[in-house]
């Protein structure tokens, strides 16, 4: 298919696995990195996307980052051992996991947590007191009605403040969100909207717990369409996007990021074919893209992931239209001409971009990393809680 | 919630983690090993949903086992390293893999392989015969356009066996296939109908075949759901079912296995609530549950999996309705009466019970195995490819 120097060494690894394409992640960092810059703002990145050192000393290169943000706090143990000390746990913490944050902090790690009720604020507190730490903690809003947070209008925002800023082993530091509405968002105009929307309750929620007396430093926002989208981030002192790092086909559906940008693709061998049905049969099942299907509802549905040659260009409308455990299924997308399965002869090798890369990439323990023309080697990845 | 002395135990563990029920399983697969050997065949395992020594030590206990089906060469070497020595690899081999399985059948391992078209015949047993060793392969069928395989009554079957037969580095041994389309039947009647199809249209491939002058000793078929309900399986040399060993609520959907078999659930703790809405707000999203909806379109939709107490009773109608990477929100099913959330509060915790077993299990790379009121320890599982 191809007698490039990258075609030659891609086609010397088993498949499927994992690749990272090393440039295209820098312009993803360094977009996002100068954008919040300019508006006056720094970054807490989200790690949960990638899970790796490597990825993180890149994230750090693009500069104007202030610590990270993580979903598990064995990717907080992770990140801490690889020389992070400034960590924010953004899942609620909940009492059986408190003796791990408490030996992070004994460690050294500025470890922050979330709590978004005085129930499990004062539990998690108790818990910490009784270890011997003081944790520190953000309330989480709800400012869109997406999951967890409390309503930054409500009655419960304040007692809450009072509650963690009252209590033994807890320090408030401020609040934060996630505006995870900004992926149901239809045009680029309403998660623009979305932003603003993010940005004005938080802001406000900080305004009124100031104003009712409680110290409130610490106003975090953030998800990568709305980051993308801000214009204005007056009152913010730090946004957390994630998957801007690597982009994927639904950040693309959703119009922040081009098909270009996505950093991430799955290597795959054609093993067969249905000629009767125009279908190509491949290694790289829902195993190795993921379960997630996530574009089904968008505009633009690319099944369980877009189909490229062995260069990562676009095949135009082939998709993995079917999975099972180890098998994909290449198919054209509805209303277009039917494979010709000739141009996919049994051994060829593809790559395949992903729906979800936080998904996709959780399948894996290692990126196999390209870099211009070179096939550089592996960066790890940790997985698991 | 529970004082059990298996509640106590289940307490002390981080969430979110997955639990395997020794009993449960022990009984799954006690029932397929008498109800195969009753029909006067033997099992081939497929591993793919546990990829665990320690669970296929279970297996092999149940007993009427003959050897393994593997879905990637990683479980191969893995369980060849483990002491098992007659693997099937379920999945069409591809050129550049054929150096992993030379070095397992150089090793002592009896390693088969399949193929369903010469080209890829042809392309593996040359490159076989390059580094010295014969590769044993089954023709896979394609007994009712599920996805892969050679059509059994058509004309490209016998041009492939003698191919293979006659090819250096290769050694036909048979015909196998996967009633995949078992998964679709909406009765357990239509389920019967299909294993007499996959039953029939595989033997009549292999009759084919030997009509032709060529040997066909092997003659192998499987799926969990057309494996319970097999009624005969004259002609038939071994059956691979899989996930009969955990179950799950997709079998269960299907009417094989009841909700009561269902030996694999993952712990979690409340982390908030959404009282205005009756959300539950848990630890287990879909990194933990996996991304996999396919009760979605069964009859009942368990979302992304069916809530259990800390015992593991399933709480009736509550299910995790929506799932985001590291929340899971519990809701009520679709015209049930709302969750009484003072019966969920913060730091609970619930099990939950998977609609897939091999996509929820590959989430994880241990099992915390249950036996009895005892939690017994951790039990490996191995991933990737």
């Amino acid at each position: 298919m191809t007698s490039t120097p990258l075609g030659d060494a891609l086609s010397r690894l088993n498949t499927p696995t994992l690749l990272l394409d090393r440039a295209r992640m820098r312009g993803n960092l360094q977009r996002m990195a100068n954008h919040i810059r300019n508006l006056d703002c720094v970054l807490r990145p989200h790690v949960k996307t990638h899970k790796s050192k490597d990825v993180l000393a890149e994230v750090a290169a693009a500069g104007n980052v202030i610590g990270i943000t993580v979903s598990t706090l064995h990717e907080a143990e992770y990140f801490f051992e690889n020389g992070q000390k400034d960590i924010l746990y953004a899942v609620s913490i909940t009492p059986n996991k408190v003796e791990i944050a408490a030996t992070l902090i004994k460690r050294g790690c500025a470890l922050t947590v979330v709590a978004d009720n005085i129930a499990m604020a004062e539990l998690v507190a108790a818990r910490a007191w009784e270890l011997g730490v003081v944790l520190p903690i953000l309330i989480e809003l709800d400012v869109d009605g997406h999951r967890s947070g409390v309503d930054p209008q409500g009655e419960d925002l304040l007692p809450l403040a009072r509650a963690i800023a009252a209590a033994d082993g807890a320090l408030l530091k401020g609040v934060m969100t996630h505006a995870g509405e900004s992926y149901a968002c239809p045009t680029l105009e309403d998660i623009k909207a979305h932003a603003n929307l993010e940005r004005d309750r938080t802001v406000m929620a900080a305004d009124r717990i100031r104003a009712d007396g409680v110290e409130c430093p610490v106003v975090s926002i953030g998800s990568t369409p709305t980051a993308v989208m801000a214009e204005n981030l007056d009152g913010i002192t730090e946004i957390r996007p994630g998957v801007y790092t690597f982009f994927d086909l639904f950040q693309a559906g959703l119009g922040v990021a081009k098909v270009d940008d996505i950093a991430l693709s799955v290597l795959t061998t054609v093993i067969g074919h249905q000629p009767a049905k125009g279908w190509v049969i491949v290694d790289a099942g829902w195993m190795a893209m993921s379960r997630d299907r996530g574009t089904e509802k968008q505009a633009v549905d690319q099944g369980y992931g877009l189909v490229c040659d062995l260069d990562g260009a676009p095949l135009g409308d082939v998709i993995v239209g079917a999975a099972n455990q180890e098998h994909g299924v290449l198919m054209a997308r509805d209303g277009a001409p039917a494979l010709d399965i000739k141009a996919f002869p049994v051994g060829a090798m593809l790559r395949i971009l992903p729906n979800h890369a936080c998904a996709t990439a959780g399948q894996y323990d290692i990126y196999n990393v390209i870099d211009g023309e070179q096939l550089t080697g592996e960066w790890e990845r940790t997985n698991r809680w």
